[in-house]
């Protein structure tokens, strides 16, 4: 495709050499000439006029000296559109590996590729175009949507319903028991495990996360939300649509999470705790039980504070020897000190 | 099953319609005519008022106005059991998979189950009525008690010793290498990880779980105890009996937890510390290396002390600004200030 | 083996018996006459006296009474190397089991052993002697190095490339994508995963640890550094040589990591922080975004500060409600105080 072409497809301005072949994709450093790459902050003008790549998708108004550039509203976006068509993901379409185990009571629509060692179960629905890597398992009556991508070895319980187009990587485990007991006669007797996970279109979710399935109601996480590795969502939960969740948070049972929020790495929410709308949680953010998190807030610290409160306080704790070697002073008779 | 046949089965006192079919159990919610739900709090009564269930276990001498009721003294332990009679475990007993790699030199007792893709090593011992999920792997020597369930893609290393009805979810690794290593000609040098792991009658492992061998001597967990989703459990750590471990819990080498022991979710432990009998850590508590948190208490924080100092200590964080305001102002000279 | 050619083996000092036969490892406590064990510290001197172990190893110049005893430089690096003597690791060469799948495409070297189920795809190059394990999958164009242990059940995506002698645990996943998204049009956008992972040699990797690809540019683990389980390093995370990285620890994206750096458990690094090299970061600390941690120090707390002055800062914290108190009498009018 050449630049041209591309500026094209992508709604940009170009400036430069129109004629010239891009094969993929680079960052700024380590593009080569038949690469594109994109430019977003002023910051980056130096580094931009520094690459090699064969164009640069730079911000409405932008160019570089010397450089072939296409000028889009939004850059990193206009690179994720490029990206597409200058690297189209390799989907091998190999239809079903003949050592696939696909129960006879299972539907398989058109376009559906299934790996070696797969083990697709009775009352099974994969929808059009998914990919089902190696080793995966899909449990009795699992449904997927379609243009779903299962790395290998995902691993999906009994009944869990799936969109379109959810990609899942490698390790994770859908469905699984949540965590409940109750401590009679002695010892931890398990209470059912038998609701339903009901995950909405376009969700991602990461290597290794663990979402277990409802007790007696159901885990469900909405459209456009993405999940990074490791994280763990107990039973019950609700998340909302097209929120973020960044590694090795654990959410508790019961939780309701709203559409937009964003959480950091290593947050925890308590159980039955709410979190509004549009809502950030930094990382390492902690929620106790039962809390509630204001739409649209800032929340940071572990008990989670408002930000702002938050900062006031860390503030002072560095303070805090020299508060206290004041009040000793104070106390010794103080009072007005010279420094 | 008929309500009437129910009560009698678990003890509980009927008023209402005994001639009622039950079929299955669902939460006050979601329940129709046929399920069974319970209502355990006082507070639950105005659900159970607008519950479409087809009876109601409540607690003793209480009633639901229009509704067939089963009173008995633990309404949550009494759903239990009445959920293991109207919703039996769907065990499906296939034998072993002709796909399944068994050695010869492995020992597989009475109506045991085994997927597609398992690969069960040299003198393995698994004991009657197990269900083996598919692509298990179990090392050479593994010894698995009678009726437990491994479902999908648990990995056990070699030697690796495990009671009776102890279940394990999908991604769970047991028997890993421990992380030990000596620093020592500019390099870390890996410390022999040959040590046992032996698990307790009726434990209960989480998805993706990691639980390491001992280096030389042995990891236990204790019978009854219950781990969630993706916790930590590092070599040589003693873990008593009917603990409850929330997600994400790291516990670092040759910890000891005693029986009864409940830890939240991302609880963290430094190595060689000792948590006492019956004592509880509050989500998000890490407990420094070596300390010892005495048994029957309350722990919380980072690092953890007992819950009522971590709560005074925590009440005046949020008032520290105030106060470094308050003390800035005596020395200026305030002395009695009028707020 | 017996002790006498052991010490000549390890260079060390033998007092005793140098006829006796060994025949493995174990800790003081377990140990029986045919094993050897070692007590390092002073400390050690009660519990080595009280042994059974057929030999000790020891400290130069120490001795135990009445035990047999080689005496070297350094007693625990001593029993490791002892270790590879007395308990060669159960590498059982069997070839490519038949049930494994491996491309024409891919090239293994001689001395490679597949274990059933394991997945090789095209061009996939295998070095001299690896043991791939079971049920492993290895995705287009990997490469490893000689001498690779790939426990079963590992994954690693396509064009990730592995140095020699690495060990990966089961469930590890290896270049899993990125977590980076742009938010546009009402939803999260995929960025582009498509960068690099290069790990190298002697590196270790702990059960179900998960190493993002880069988005564009590269993720990479220096020779010799150890990581254990639950571990999360993201796209484009920069590890140095020799580092230490304890369980459930979080690295961020682009973040840099020196060469000897030794990480606690529960670490949580944000993303573009850099840590110097030999710095140590206490368990369960937290570097914020951007931070830089220099070279050689040691930080504590979240966030993360120097640990002299966490320290203070903490001993005053449990102090805070005298100090609050103390405050309170000096506003009304307290002056100096007799306590």
């Amino acid at each position: 495709m050449t630049v041209e072409e591309l500026a094209r497809l992508i709604g940009g301005e170009l400036r430069g050499e129109g004629k010239r072949e891009l094969r993929g994709i680079a960052a700024l450093e380590s593009a080569g000439p038949e690469e594109l790459a994109y430019a977003e902050s002023p910051r980056a003008g130096a580094r931009a006029a520094a690459s090699r790549a064969g164009a640069i998708l730079v911000p409405l108004g932008a160019s570089v000296v010397d450089k072939t550039t296409i000028a889009v509203p939004h850059p990193k976006l206009g690179f994720i559109r490029a990206a597409e068509a200058l690297r189209p993901p390799v989907r091998r379409v190999e239809g079903i590996h003949p050592t696939a185990i696909v129960s006879p009571e299972a539907a398989l629509a058109s376009g559906v590729s299934v790996g070696p060692y797969a083990v697709i179960e009775r009352g099974v629905r994969v929808g059009a175009g998914c990919s089902v890597g190696a080793s995966v398992f899909l449990g009795d009556g699992v449904g997927l949507g379609g243009g779903c991508v299962l790395h290998p070895r995902v691993t999906i319980y009994p009944g869990v319903s799936i969109g379109n187009r959810v990609i899942i990587h490698s390790g994770a485990v859908l469905g699984s028991d949540g965590f409940g007991y109750v401590f009679a006669e002695g010892r931890q007797q398990k209470f059912p495990q038998v609701g339903k996970l009901v995950v909405g279109d376009d969700v991602e979710i990461g290597a290794n996360t663990t979402v277990d399935r409802g007790s007696l109601g159901t885990t469900s996480i909405g459209e456009g939300t993405k999940i990074d590795n490791l994280v763990q969502i107990a039973h019950n939960v609700r998340i909302g649509r097209h929120a973020v969740i960044a590694a090795q948070t654990g959410i508790s049972g019961s939780v309701e999470v709203g559409d937009y929020v964003v959480m950091g790495g290593q947050v925890g929410i308590g159980d039955h705790a709410c979190i509004g709308s549009r809502a950030v949680l930094g990382g390492g953010a902690g929620v106790l039980p039962g809390k509630i998190v204001r739409p649209g807030t800032t929340v940071w610290g572990r008990p989670a504070r408002p930000l702002d409160e938050f900062k006031r306080m860390y503030a002072q704790l560095s303070r805090l020897p020299a508060l206290a070697e004041k009040v000793k002073e104070l106390s010794k008779g103080g009072g007005r000190s010279p420094s």
